[in-house]
């Protein structure tokens, strides 16, 4: 182990240490983490005592979790907090008129991050999960953060091989290009069957301040005609929602 | 500074760093978090810095702020995501049934920690925010925690100064422990005015497996005599949400 007396190491593992869980991971043992993160038993384990102590990880029966504190501070001024409080009633009207899943989301590096998802008791198979990520290529959420991001990121993204999820999903660099043109030449991204044959996602750009594209706002519905038919009501609400992020808000709620 | 040179000291200063964002912090210099973690500005800069590299923080024009990584740590298999996400459907549909603020909640320690609130666009009055917190005796969510807790719980709350947000708010022991056999008994917390005059909130435990008491759902709504009426279905949502926490859940989704 390198820089073992070091803060900078100390903390670099730390973090190792809680990024060791993956979205599903309710809980893991001391073992799991220790190999995950690639640390000795005794390091990771003297590393979780101390997280524990600070509330950042919780004790279970068979080892530790991520603990409620985490979540408070995290949550605490986080912009995906700002974001998803200025979306929620707009996410929920639309959930409520259309009925099928919403989603938010935003770019992180070569992937998109979802921040919020209103499921819908339909069987609508949808492959996001809130603090999941996918793919920029091939989801529409990604694919519209992607058209309004540095042209170096589709760069990045064309760089790599792009992964099929189906016989439609985007998976060359020109495929890709026209995709994007055509995204920011209409105002949003319809991708029927680009991850589960059955499903169509379709996102448009929620734009913050200055114009700038902040993140994307997304439907899963099924992959039929009455798809395009949707758009328009999901324009709307991403423009409520710039608008919302726009205007200060007064602090005393 | 003491402990300068052990990997606890530097995890400690790391997490008080972190901390020192409060509810209403969209972002912070680093002379504010030296001053907020009684840290030296030098180590203060030095810990920040190796947290921005970690995307935990994030640079702003003028400081730094939570970084959307940490959020997405934090939310990834964090109990209260798990809750919140069992919690979700039947809190849109009280919302869109009853028109007011439904809140998430689970105590931490003396206080009540909020995970989720959807508002309304009512005029109604609620001091409680997502990942904000309000001492145990004077919300009614913290009331029912209070209720099902462990009694040296409320010994502890009892032993310190209970503030009066308004001439309703309970402040004494006695008032407090007679409310809480009141809770156990009726299953319902209703505090007409105990935070603000106008408002009312309502709160009923959530149960999970073992029938132990893991949340408390709430409502706020106008100080009026129709507040009452809520209870019913208060009721049934949260015996919903504490049926689908009971219930294994398709890991496919």
């Amino acid at each position: 182990m390198p820089r073992v007396s070091t803060g900078e190491s100390v903390i670099a593992r730390s973090i190792r240490v809680v990024e060791a869980f993956g979205v599903d991971d309710k809980e893991l043992t001391v073992g799991e983490i220790a190999r995950r993160s690639g640390l000795h038993v005794a390091t990771a384990s003297r590393l979780i005592e101390e997280l524990v102590r600070a509330h950042w990880l919780e004790r279970t029966d068979h080892g530790v979790r991520i603990g409620v504190r985490l979540w408070e501070v995290a949550s605490r001024a986080s912009p995906a907090v700002g974001l998803r409080a200025a979306a929620m009633p707009f996410m929920q009207d639309l959930h409520h008129v259309i009925g099928n899943d919403v989603q938010l989301a935003v770019r992180e590096g070569t992937e998109v991050l979802f921040l919020e998802r209103l499921t819908s008791p339909s069987p609508v198979v949808n492959y996001s999960r809130i603090a999941g990520r996918l793919p920029l290529h091939a989801s529409s959420s990604g694919l519209v953060l992607l058209a309004h991001a540095d042209p170096s990121v589709t760069d990045e993204v064309t760089s790599q091989p792009m992964k099929a999820y189906t016989d439609k999903t985007i998976t060359t660099g020109p495929q890709l290009r026209t995709a994007l043109a055509h995204i920011r030449r209409e105002g949003y991204a319809l991708c029927a069957g680009h991850i589960f044959p059955t499903t169509t996602g379709i996102s448009v750009p929620i734009r913050g301040r200055g114009d700038q594209v902040v993140a994307a706002l997304g439907l899963i519905v099924p992959n039929d005609d009455a798809a395009f038919g949707r758009i328009p009501a999901l324009k709307a609400a991403a423009r409520g929602i710039g608008r919302v992020m726009s205007t200060p808000q007064p602090s005393s709620r």
